[in-house]
């Protein structure tokens, strides 16, 4: 019951860079089994993966070593991922730090397609030792992973979440988010969902030594659920490939990056979240305008735009704008915005301002753009 | 019943740059009689004063030169301030443009001491001429002026505001807000209100031909209602009083500026919006450095600070921050927003550190500053 590495091009004991060939991630949005290793009655651990989904078409296998724990939420415990005896699409990983290499080794033994390791403590916390052995394991094995340090995928479609009571909807939403902090992926889904922007799927990829933020650009580039991409990054140890896929997807959908790590202590900081420096600030800007690419200063800009490209509107192809404001204060605001994001605002043409003209009243109003 | 202007060093034709003496605002902030000159029965005019002062212990009189108007919301309708027969704290001016220069000269019969010109279309939509008639009308009376173009004087312990059913509560409230837009008056307003922060006054300003930004600057410094001051700037005819005014009160109390028009285009629409021009950015940057003011970039950081202020907490002596956030995605976040807003985030010392370990879990952590 052993499998080829999915992106089969990955034959050597290099860490896959992504990318190489389109992968399928059908089991991995859409799994139909799901192994949750580590799971107990510990209701911060991986039991919460246990709660969520044992109510849903996706068929949940708990996996426990300790031989006293027979049953969880009603299920049957396993104690290993082989003794599960199918395949299994998407193993969430929430054992201790310590025995995360060897749970991975145990996947040469059986057919566990995509895995995600919940399970943080590695470079971002120092222990760098660690790390490589985890790295080594995931090299060793076909299964493909998401993180560690994360919270996985979120497709309501699939009914998959996060936690017991995660907003979800099987026709819901068009916003493809993949972040680098489980902290800003459940912000971002729960702020634009408050608002009434609903995505198609969002990604915490965490430390992502596997797959990384392009490979998944493909995907959504050609996936009918989703119009715009936004991603949080810190860092990138695969720009070239970054670059290459966001050039490609541009130019079909809107990408926006909200990049964390702009000064020197957030940059700091960045290190001891994800365990990679964040790199010059200037660099992503550089990046972004040479693949058509927007760069959203802080979050409220991020939420702003991708809730706007929500509405289906197609990628804009310039940047000049037309402004129509009520009353002075708000004109002003909004050409001091739009200027500072560095968007034109032109004169508007005669016959425009005649056609305008005819719906606004003589008083106090301005014709200039912003329209007022 | 004829009276001396209030700011009396003001006995020449020129135009009073205010700050020359302290002012007596309290039948402006306090009126104990107001009347609402061109109150009629269109609602969208003077008569929401009427209606929205008339059950208040402000003593309300409707003015209307129309003879066939005897009554409006139950109360008597005056030819004439004048027919009043009484002093007048606070007179509301919302006549026809053309009639405003008459209204103001009609003053010199009586005693007003404060009026608001709520009438917009001087300047501000080219028609200078108007204006100036405007300004030497003003200053042909004793009567102090709030506007052109503007709401005029909001004070919830007086029951004084800008529409009926404006919130308003007599123990409210200590922020103090000055605007050169009616328009943002009314959004932060009920922006901070919604979120808990409340108002000692707020000045609707409009194109202030007479009273300045400065000229109220010395009263707020004393007002123990008010802890924390705002503006709304788009332009100033005063460059040198408002420098020694703020200079003067941020020694006390905290005072942030949110400029309107920045770039190109926002410096053109305040042309249209109060009759003036925005001035160059840089300038307002050198003089709240100077002067110890805060210079908010936008609405959003405005309304940050000012609700932050309304805390009483007193006027920061530095820019060092140490940050306690909760998750890394967080921690990086809050870094990038303090430092693009120039603060220093310093290293913390080895004994905070220790006393700060003893309340944080060993689980993905870090005790830089920011704190995770």
């Amino acid at each position: 019951m052993k499998s080829e590495r999915i992106d089969s091009e990955n034959s050597s004991n290099d860490l896959p860079t992504g990318n190489k060939k389109e992968i399928d991630f059908t089991p991995l949005f859409f799994p139909k089994t799901m192994a949750v290793i580590g799971a107990s009655k510990n209701p911060v651990g991986a039991l919460k993966y246990v709660r969520a989904h044992k109510d849903t078409p996706i068929k949940v296998f708990p996996v426990n070593i300790n031989p006293e724990l027979d049953e969880l939420e009603g299920l049957k415990v396993h104690r290993s991922v082989e003794e599960i005896g199918q395949e299994i699409d998407l193993a969430i990983i929430g054992v201790p730090k310590q025995h995360v290499p060897a749970v991975i080794r145990g996947f040469k033994d059986t057919v566990v397609k995509f895995a995600v390791i919940f399970t943080s403590g590695f470079s971002e916390s120092g222990n760098d030792d660690l790390q490589v052995s985890l790295e080594e394991a995931i090299a060793s094995v076909p299964t493909r992973f998401i993180g560690p340090n994360c919270l996985g995928i979120y497709n309501p479609r699939a009914r998959l979440v996060y936690f017991p009571g995660y907003p979800c909807d099987e026709t819901d939403g068009n916003i493809a988010f993949i972040s680098q902090s489980g902290g800003h992926t459940a912000k971002t889904n729960t702020y634009l969902m408050s608002h009434g922007a609903n995505f198609s799927r969002t990604i915490s990829i965490g430390n992502c030594i596997d797959l990384k933020p392009p490979d998944f650009l493909p995907y959504f580039k050609q996936d009918p659920d989703t119009c715009v991409i936004g991603f949080y990054l810190e860092s990138t140890s695969d720009g070239r490939a970054l670059m290459k896929s966001l050039r490609d997807v541009t130019r079909e959908k809107p990408v926006i990056i909200w990049k964390g790590g702009r000064g020197k202590v957030g940059v700091q900081a960045t290190a001891s979240h994800t365990g990679k420096l964040a790199g010059n600030y200037k660099m992503w800007e550089v990046m972004c305008k040479q693949t058509g690419t927007m760069l959203a200063s802080d979050f409220d800009v991020f939420a702003g735009l991708l809730t706007m490209f929500s509405f289906n509107i197609p990628v804009p192809v310039s940047n000049r704008v037309a402004l129509v404001a009520c009353g002075g204060g708000n004109a002003v605001e909004a050409a001091d915005f739009f200027e500072t994001k560095g968007f034109k605002i032109p004169e508007l043409g005669e016959e425009t301002k005649k056609k305008i003209y005819k719906f606004i009243p003589d008083v106090n109003t301005s014709l200039r753009n912003p329209v007022d």
